[in-house]
C-alpha cells in the first residue's frame, strides 16, 4: 500500500491541480455553481475511490458530501472531516501567478485552497482509496463528510450533524485542517481557539456632507469609529470589555514548559512574518498568546472616500469588522453579547450604531492521552520517521466543537499545513512532500487506530 | 439688460445642461479627454459672449481658461474666477438620476458640478454676454480665468498667477463659487477656511495574515490606525498637536454678534442632516465652529477585508486621509509639519508609517469696507430686493489666498450655491432662481463697481 501510494504521488498530484482549479468561494454569492461544480468533483473521487452511499446533500447554502465503508464489523469507525470552499481571493493584484490555475514551484503547489483545506482533505481520499485498490477492503469503518461552509461558519453541516447524528456516529474524528508545528516535524494539534466576529457600522449624518461647510459640528462617524475600536484595548493588550475573561481556563505549567521545549524563535518568527517588533498580551510569551489567550482584532475598516486623491468629504457612515479568538470556556454567544453591550455603551449619543453578529465558533480541547490521539500519533511518526509534537492553534474550526459536543468523539487533528503558506492570503500554497507524506500518515491512522 | 437676461433664461439654463453633461472630473486621469472637452466648452461660450483673447491654456495637468474685455480705458478691471472641474461622484448608486445626465425637478437642476461650480461659473459668462449684446460694451474692464483643477489643489493656476501676474492684474477679483446664507438671502461672504491634507499608511505585517494563528502576537495595523485616530482629538473636539492653535486669529466681540443676528436654528440645521445631536468644540456655536476654529476629520479610511461576510484575515496595511481646516492666519505647511511630527510620535513601534501631504490651503478674510465689497452687497440687495448678508464659510478656495497675495486685489465671494446642494456628496443639485438671480448680481456688480 505504501508502495501503491509512492508509485501514484504524481498522479495524485495532478488531480488535485483539477480540485484547485474550481473557485468554489463560498463567502459570495456569485460562485454558487462553482461550488456545485466542487462538490461535485468531491463526490466523483470519493466514488472512484471505492467507497459507498456517495451523496451530495442539498443544504439552504452549499451542499455537503457524504461517503462510507462500513464493511469491518466489529471495528472502530472513523469520521473524516474537512472542507472543500476556499476563502475570497483579495487583494488579487498580489498573487504572483492566478489564485485557481494551479502552479508548482520549488516542491509547492500555488492555489488558493492548496493547504486549506483541498489539499488536506484530498491526502485523506487518497489514503482510502490506495488501501481499497491494494487490499480490497479497510481495517476499520470509515465515514467522509466534507462540508462546503467552513469559511462561513459552517450552518447547514452544522444543522446537518443535530439532525443526523446517528448517520455520523463514530469513535473517532480526523481532520485535516492545521498546520505542522514546522517543516517536516510530525504534528497533533490538541487545542483550538473558539471565535466570536461581528461587524460595527456607525452612521452620523443622513448623506455624505463638505467637510469644509460641516467640519467640525457635527461627530464624523470614522473618528467616533476610531475612537470605539481605541477602546477596545488597554495599552497591555488586555481587552477592556466588562466579563470578557470571565470564563478563560488558564494555561498549566505543564503546558507552558511543552512549549518551551519547542524551542519557539520569536525573532525568526518576527523576521519571517516582517515586523520589527512584536506586540501582545503583557506576561505572555508568542505562543501562549497565539495558542492560549483569547485576543481581539480588527479584520476590515471602510468610510468615506478611499481612492486616490483628496476628496474633503465629511462621511455618512463607517464600518468595521472585529473579530476576537477564544479559549476553554469562553462561550461565543456569552462574548457577543458582552461586547455588543460595551460597545452600546461607549458610543456618543451623537452617531447610530449597528452590530451584526457574523460568526461564532467554540473553542476545543482534547486530551492528550486519548486513544485516538495516540493512534495519530504513532501513525505521524511512523510516515515522518520522527517523534510527533503536540502543539495547540490560534486558529478556529468552530465545527470541530460541534462533532465534539453531539458525535461524542474524540477530534485528532492531523494538520498537514503551515503556518507560513498564505492561507487566507496571497499567494497559499502546500508543500508537496507533506501532501505525500499526508496521506502515508492517514493510511498508518487507519492501520494503527483498527488495532 | 436686465430684460435681455429675462427673456433668455430658458437658454441659459439649456446651455448649462450641455455643460453639466462633461463629466470633467479632475481627481482621475481617466477623465483627462472630458477635462479638455469642459475646457473648450468654456472657452467657446466666453467666444460667443463677445469677449476677446480667448486661449485655451496648456498645462501640466488640466488646461486653464481665459478671455479678457478691455476696451473701457479709465475703469477699473475685474478678474472672475472660477472651475469647470468636479468632484467624483461616487457612491453613484446613491444618486437618483445620472450624475451627468442633467435633469430638472422642482426648480433645481441635477447634476455633478450644478452648483459647484458649473452653475456658478456659467452665471458671469451670460451677465457679460447680456451686457454685451444689448450695449456693445462693459461699463468697465474684464478679464475671465476658469480652471480646472480646484478639486485637486490648482497647482496649474498657482503657477500661472506666479509666472503670469501682469495677464491677470486688475482692481477686484469676483469669484461665485460659496453659499447663500439661506434660499433667496444675498449673501457675501468674507472669510474661507484653509486646508491641510494628508493621508496616513500603516504597515504592519508583509503581507496579510490569518488572524486566528497570528491574533494577538502582533500590533494590528487597524487597530494602531484607529488608535492614533483616537489621539487626534480629545473630548472637548479639541486638536492635540501642539502647537497648533498658536496662529489662531480669535473671532472678534463684533462677528459673534453679527453671527447671531442671522438668526441660525442648530435644531433645524441637526435635523436637517440626519443627526440626533451636533458635536464640535467646547466653547463654541454651531456658526463659529464651522466659520472660525479649526477642525479635523478623518475623510476616508480602509484596511482588510471590507465586503460582505467574515473574512478573518489579519491585514498587512490600513490606510486613512485627514484633513484639517485652518482659520486665519494658520499655515498649512506649517500644520501639515506639525501633525506629521505628532503622528510620529504617537505611532508605536510594532508598525511602519508613510504619510503623504495631500494638499493645502490658506485661510482667508477680506475687509467689510473695501470698495469691491460694497460694490457686491449693493449689486445683490438690487437683483434680490433685500439686504444682503455677510458671512463666513467652513470650507476652502485655497486659490483665493493666492490671488490676494500675488494680485493684490480684494476678492469678493458671491456665491450664490446653497449648502444643502450636496455639493461633494450624491445629487448635487443648484435652484435654478438663483442660477437668474446670479446672472443679475453679477451684471449689476459691472455696473456698481464702475462707478
Amino acid at each position: 500500500m505504501v508502495d501503491y501510494i509512492n508509485s501514484n504521488i504524481h498522479t495524485y498530484i495532478e488531480e488535485l491541480k483539477d480540485f484547485l482549479r474550481i473557485p468554489s468561494i463560498s463567502t459570495s454569492e456569485q460562485y454558487k455553481n462553482d461550488m456545485l461544480r466542487g462538490a461535485d468533483f468531491v463526490a466523483g473521487k470519493l466514488k472512484d475511490a471505492g467507497l459507498k452511499n456517495v451523496k451530495v446533500i442539498k443544504t439552504p447554502k452549499h451542499p455537503l458530501v457524504y461517503a462510507d465503508w462500513l464493511n469491518a464489523p466489529g471495528k472502530p469507525t472513523v469520521l473524516i472531516y474537512g472542507h472543500y470552499d476556499v476563502q475570497p481571493v483579495d487583494p488579487i493584484s498580489l498573487w504572483d501567478s492566478l489564485p485557481f490555475e494551479p502552479v508548482i514551484k520549488n516542491g509547492k503547489i500555488y492555489a488558493r485552497g492548496a493547504t486549506d483545506d483541498k489539499g488536506q482533505v484530498y491526502m485523506h481520499i487518497k489514503s482510502v482509496e490506495a488501501y481499497l485498490k491494494t487490499t480490497g477492503k479497510l481495517p476499520l469503518n470509515v465515514k467522509f463528510i466534507i462540508e462546503g461552509e467552513e469559511e462561513v461558519g459552517s450552518d447547514s453541516l452544522e444543522n446537518f450533524i443535530n439532525t443526523n447524528t446517528k448517520t455520523l456516529r463514530s469513535d473517532a474524528i480526523l481532520i485535516s485542517d492545521t498546520a505542522l508545528y514546522g517543516p517536516g516535524i510530525p504534528t497533533i494539534t490538541y487545542g483550538l481557539r473558539g471565535l466570536a466576529y461581528l461587524e460595527l457600522q456607525v452612521t452620523g449624518p443622513n448623506r455624505d456632507l463638505h467637510s469644509g461647510t460641516f467640519g467640525g459640528t457635527i461627530a464624523n462617524p470614522i473618528n467616533v469609529l476610531a475612537e470605539i475600536i481605541s477602546k477596545l484595548m488597554n495599552k497591555n493588550g488586555h481587552i477592556n470589555i466588562p466579563g470578557f475573561y470571565d470564563d478563560v481556563v488558564k494555561v498549566t505549567k505543564k503546558e507552558k514548559e511543552n512549549f518551551k521545549s519547542l524551542g519557539f524563535s520569536e525573532k525568526k518568527f518576527a523576521k519571517e512574518i516582517g515586523v520589527k517588533k512584536l506586540k501582545g498580551e503583557k506576561g505572555y510569551t508568542t505562543l501562549e498568546r497565539s495558542w492560549t489567550r483569547p485576543t481581539l482584532d480588527c479584520n476590515g475598516i471602510n468610510g468615506g472616500f478611499t481612492e486616490e486623491g483628496a476628496k474633503t468629504v465629511l462621511p455618512s457612515k463607517a464600518m468595521a469588522k472585529i473579530s476576537m479568538r477564544l479559549v476553554p470556556n469562553q462561550d461565543p454567544n456569552k462574548i457577543a453579547k458582552l461586547f455588543t453591550k460595551y460597545i452600546k455603551n461607549i458610543t456618543p449619543p451623537t452617531v447610530s450604531l449597528k452590530i451584526k453578529n457574523l460568526h461564532g465558533g467554540y473553542p476545543f480541547l482534547t486530551p492528550l492521552d486519548d486513544k485516538a490521539m495516540v493512534a495519530g500519533a504513532n501513525a505521524m511518526t511512523k510516515a515522518f520517521g520522527k517523534k510527533t509534537v503536540f502543539m495547540r492553534e490560534g486558529g478556529s474550526i468552530p465545527i470541530v466543537t460541534v462533532f465534539t459536543k453531539k458525535i461524542k468523539a474524540p477530534s485528532v487533528l492531523m494538520g498537514l499545513g503551515l503556518n507560513t503558506e498564505n492561507l487566507h492570503s496571497p499567494n497559499e500554497h502546500f508543500d508537496l512532500n507533506h501532501f505525500h507524506l499526508g496521506i502515508l500518515s492517514s493510511a498508518y491512522f487507519l492501520q494503527e487506530y483498527a488495532k
